[in-house]
């Protein structure tokens, strides 16, 4: 998905949000923005959303000196989704259908989101509120006709915390003889899953667990490790989470899947759905 | 009222919108962000929002080629404003409190602005809405109180459409024996109010009308014409209407009657209140 100017200020809004983050002073936040600034000119539209995030969510890293600033809030994600974990279990297992019962609570996850900021917590009631929700998307027959001649799945990681989630899913996935890869983000970048979150939350147990070589809020292919592209180009499915992830890929021939929470007004009229809306797109 | 950080993606947001409303090309519209962006490192923040919108403004204005691009869009809220005026009239004139209407329904009419863009237009509902609400800040027995012992009355105008809602108080306030100075801008900024939006809704027939001398979207007095700071100086009360003019005038020691809807969260955190209040504050 290409950038749009209604992007820009959101720039703006998330690198601001980043630098509080970062618990550094206003003096600081406003340099950020400066920095920011001077990057406007030069922009290109033609990238998509994520590949400016890098750059955005670089500069705060510099100005700030936080490598790391939202360290201590991925741990208490991961540590309050995995308190929800017997929970979710016991809702896919009470499920008529438990692939699908599952892929909603994966995109429920999805909620746990500090760019978009919303969201900076999350409650059993916010899981029941997605479960209770139709999708805005559905291309559920698909995915499962998908997964039928699918042997190995690369399935892309989208917030620390959600991981949990994640899991939920996988697991259901392995019951259906699948081998997964599980892929997280080589390097701190807002609150986007590491490996050390896809190990808190038990993922190395189930799956095969790899970064993508990046340090980009989302997956853009020239900037992923050549051991990822192997992955990737070898896969026989796609799952991709959150909205990131699906800015940087929905233009790829291959298939994926993209289980997200539509996140912004762009996204959304991009996809032809509101903000709000849980998706589960085929981009095929 | 200083400028927050949070302003900065506003004026980004902002500066997007006026673009696209003066009907330029993609490549003008983000021509503008970029000639904004430079500004930003030298943006002060001790400046009040309305100080640096006159800024994002006039470079929209420079870039796009368009001295007032809102113009038709103004006429049209002034003839949807007049076709209520009828009925508005019979509001006040069946209610208990006919002023605490009329001063309600003046800040009905600040639901008709542009720049926070979410009221493109204006409904007898949104009207009907806004009379059922509590107030956030109802300082009305102070407002009383200072009317009792005001003769003439300095009226802020706001924006065009809601200058027929504010006739409408005015004419309650001219069966009190009051004498209004109705100020307009001088310049087309936004939709703001300007001679001929008043002139169009009657104004001129009840009060006496007068430009502040400035292109503000509020109001700056190191900005404003010598006539209208003798006349600011010299009044015995100032109605000011809608968040920039607040923004502007909050922090000014003479009597002076906030009347606005509150439209972001940083004038929220500011009065103490919530977004889509609707306020009637005093600054004393």
């Amino acid at each position: 998905m290409r950038t749009y100017l209604d992007c820009i200020p959101c720039f703006f809004d998330q690198a601001l949000r980043a630098a509080r983050m970062a618990k550094v002073s206003q003096k600081k936040q406003k340099e950020v923005l400066g920095r920011l600034a001077k990057e406007v000119p030069n922009l290109s539209l033609e990238s998509s959303p994520p590949e400016i995030g890098r750059i955005v969510y670089r500069r705060v890293r510099e100005i700030t000196g936080k490598k790391d600033p939202l360290k201590e809030l991925k741990n208490r994600s991961n540590r309050i989704a995995l308190s929800f974990y017997p929970d979710l279990k016991k809702k896919v297992n009470f499920a008529t259908d438990k692939l699908e019962r599952a892929v909603k609570l994966a995109i429920a996850g999805n909620i746990i989101d500090f760019a978009k900021g919303n969201y900076l917590d999350f409650s059993k009631k916010d899981i029941e509120d997605v479960l209770k929700k139709d999708f805005g998307i559905f291309d559920y027959q698909k995915f499962k006709e998908a997964l039928k001649n699918a042997n190995q799945i690369l399935y892309l990681a989208d917030n620390a915390g959600e991981v949990v989630f994640d899991r939920i899913l996988i697991e259901e996935l392995i019951k259906l003889n699948k081998k997964i890869i599980y892929v997280v983000k080589d390097k701190p970048v807002i609150n986007d899953a590491l490996k050390e979150d896809a190990e808190f939350c038990g993922i190395d147990k189930i799956a095969k667990v790899v970064s993508n070589g990046s340090d980009v809020p989302g997956t853009i292919l020239k900037f992923c490790s050549k051991q990822f592209l192997d992955f990737y180009k070898k896969t026989d499915l796609i799952i991709s989470k959150g909205q990131g992830n699906f800015e940087g890929l929905s233009d790829e021939k291959i298939p994926i899947f993209f289980l997200f929470r539509v996140k912004c007004r762009v996204v959304a009229n991009d996809v032809g759905s509101k903000v709000g809306d849980i998706i589960l797109k085929s981009n095929l």
